[in-house]
């Protein structure tokens, strides 16, 4: 593994008037300010990576990320996230439940589930 | 686990003149005839994602992809090896050796290795 953690922000900008797109939503700015904060973290340099990346897939659900190899997906950030994302995952191992998009599995097709929005299954 | 792989695929464009990037150099077709192939594959549909990224970091041997959750890191893609990559990775489970980019972890330092240029510690 070359990398401990490695995030892809997804920073997918598509014309206005269809479905939203996470760049300009706030994933342009989540990526610039997780990129910020990991360089005032020395404990994570190298260990950590953040990359930009197209469409992740749940665009109702953006900004979204991934962090891998946990396969851990987020949904709704901003850029006031970041320190509990670095605080909580990337320092101390603990997926950051608030903003953790749950149940994304081929299987489950395309109705994805936020924290508090009622999934019977939430936090399986 | 969302997908049973990843894959990642740079494809980064800066100004030419400087440091190669993986984007013009073959990364967007390797990315679109990934895409293709594996839209030729069933067994893959809903197991395998691909996403495009901004710079995966080793850009003078890029073009380069990333394939999650193991962690399995290539480089000197060209779209022609977009088949055996799918045989041999995606359905087989064995990542392809000949475009693996070994040796990828931060204590390495930026001195990558690809196979077959005389790394003593090739295949470790």
């Amino acid at each position: 593994m070359s990398y401990r953690c490695h995030v892809f922000v997804c920073e997918n900008a598509r014309p206005d008037g269809g479905k939203p797109s996470c760049g300009p939503r706030g994933g342009v700015a989540v990526r610039a300010a997780l990129e910020r904060a990991l360089a005032a973290e020395p404990a994570l340099w190298g260990q950590v990576a953040v990359t930009g990346a197209t469409c992740l897939g749940p665009c109702f659900d953006g900004p979204t990320a991934v962090v891998y190899p946990e396969g851990v997906w987020y949904g709704g950030l901003a850029p006031e996230d970041v320190p509990a994302l670095v605080r909580e995952h990337l320092l101390g191992g603990r997926p950051l439940e608030t903003r953790r998009l749950l149940r994304l599995r081929a299987e489950d097709g395309p109705a994805l589930r936020m924290p508090g929005q009622g999934d019977p299954d939430e936090g399986e």
